[in-house]
């Protein structure tokens, strides 16, 4: 069977077979907590937007490390880069680990080394470590958990697809799809109370998906409640776009998306902001209510391996 | 400045100006020792030998931050790798990624995860992590140290050399070359003992280089004294080369090159196999003795981002 006929997502779920993967991040019991690890590749040519700069590049593979170590609700402390890539201006590598290197110090992190080869198209492998004293799987949701999401959605998807059509796009939009930020902050309270959690970094849908499969339970999501930047709504619906398409099945946007008790969800309300968007249920798949329609929610995101 | 008039050790140096690296790996003081972290990178294109099989590929991806590993002093006890790759055949995969996880329990390491993403030439990144008291660097040779090595050099770059000339290579050689293993067991006691230590991954001339650079020390070779395997010198004159000349300036054997006091050095050999090859001196610069002629070896090796 090839890998296009399998796809990126089935591909992982057979290696899960023989390796034990199936999170943002691996971990190890060291002592009385845990060393997380994450290591997340960018390749040039399928990844890397048209007009990206080499500085957002640098910043760009720290944070998809960062978010799936904030994933796994630990504290992040290092950051390896292997690089690949064709002859170039040696300035232009400099700004790209320059970058690499504030993005981490920015969230307490050291970039403590890497490598660096020769390739015919730029390829990025970002390595992060993290401790904590517990790790939040996806296979953690509990029927009658909330489930809830920082930030907002959509916004960096509907950049992607309109600079791939070749239309405008106002310089804040882009800015926030070609420099995300990792949650940080957020995934360090969230590994004290979240149930189950995983970055948003396929879609909204194949993340619920997971935490639904993994969990052995059932996802009801409220699509009114999922958070949307007004901003963005209102550029999607000037192009004839419902940005809630790219909120469900678009990636980019690296929030976190987790579950926790009520109690738990409170505590995590004191201290940062969240939104809930539905609840753990009994009843095994994702099912969205969207006003008077209840419907099965498609799993549907980027995914590698897919024609 | 392009990368290519620079090449890799030149690049590495200058971004070692904002970063803390020129070791074979990164090392954390966690607690009450050191996590050491290492990333390598192999590109199909440059490192892969023509006839090299998925399941070598997925031991050689092992072999290589292993010996990193070793190369600090360190036990390894977990590895990840992110694979990028064109559309093939999962089973292919599949070998490449259990002959990765053979190699990793074979040294008593766990594979715990990774990435898997589409690219149009097959990219491998290892990751692996380990824990030693005491890291070894490079730049802890002293004067009056003796230098020695695991193993035999030379091998394996001469059969990289036929295997591109097209030349007929006997298979134990060519497995030497295609399946090197990393110096796991004996890193773990240089991790007591070495005062300074790399890998071979260059050449030993790069090596030592490097270890007198970094020590402000100087360093004494005696030629005769190098390792070198009866097969594979008695396949080189056949074939009208000379062994040496890929011993001291070519890479793949993985074999460890350290710095030991004599007491020390004693209770190394009392442990295992390692071969002295000169002695550390107060003099700069890398010397042979070569019989009665006396030069200072050139620093020659294989060097990405080189014409």
């Amino acid at each position: 069977m090839r890998l296009t006929e399998l796809g990126e997502k089935e591909v992982i779920r057979r290696m899960s077979r023989f390796l034990s993967i199936g999170d943002d991040a691996a971990y190890l019991k060291i002592d009385d907590r845990y060393l997380v690890l994450s290591t997340d590749m960018i390749y040039s040519e399928t990844h890397l937007l048209p007009g990206i700069s080499y500085e957002q590049i640098g910043k760009l593979i720290v944070t998809v490390n960062l978010s799936d170590i904030a994933a796994m609700g630990a504290e992040p402390f290092a950051f390896l880069l292997a690089y690949g890539g064709p002859d170039d201006d040696f300035k232009n590598l400099e700004a790209l680990i320059k970058a690499a290197d504030r993005q981490c110090k920015k969230y307490g992190t050291r970039y403590v080394g890497g490598d660096t080869k020769y390739a015919q198209k730029m390829t990025l492998t970002g390595t992060a470590a993290g401790f904590t004293k517990r790790p939040v799987l996806r296979s953690g949701a509990k029927v009658g958990d909330i489930i809830a999401v920082t930030g907002t959605l959509g916004g960096a998807a509907l950049v992607v697809d309109c600079l791939l059509r070749g239309w405008e796009c106002p310089k804040w939009l882009i800015r926030k799809a070609l420099e995300p930020e990792p949650r940080a902050k957020e995934g360090i309270l969230l590994g004290k109370y979240a149930s189950a959690m995983t970055d948003i970094s396929d879609s909204l849908s194949t993340s619920l998906h997971d935490i639904a499969i993994q969990s052995h339970v059932g996802v009801r999501l409220l699509i009114d409640e999922i958070p949307l930047d007004e901003g963005a709504v209102k550029m999607a619906a000037d192009l004839g776009l419902d940005l809630m398409d790219y909120a469900l099945y678009g990636g980019g946007d690296y929030e976190l998306l987790f579950t926790a008790s009520g109690d738990n969800l409170e505590l995590v309300e004191d201290g940062i902001l969240v939104t809930r968007i539905g609840e753990v249920t009994k009843e095994k798949g994702v099912t969205a209510v969207d006003g008077q329609h209840v419907f099965p929610l498609e799993k549907k995101g980027y995914e590698h391996f897919r024609g």
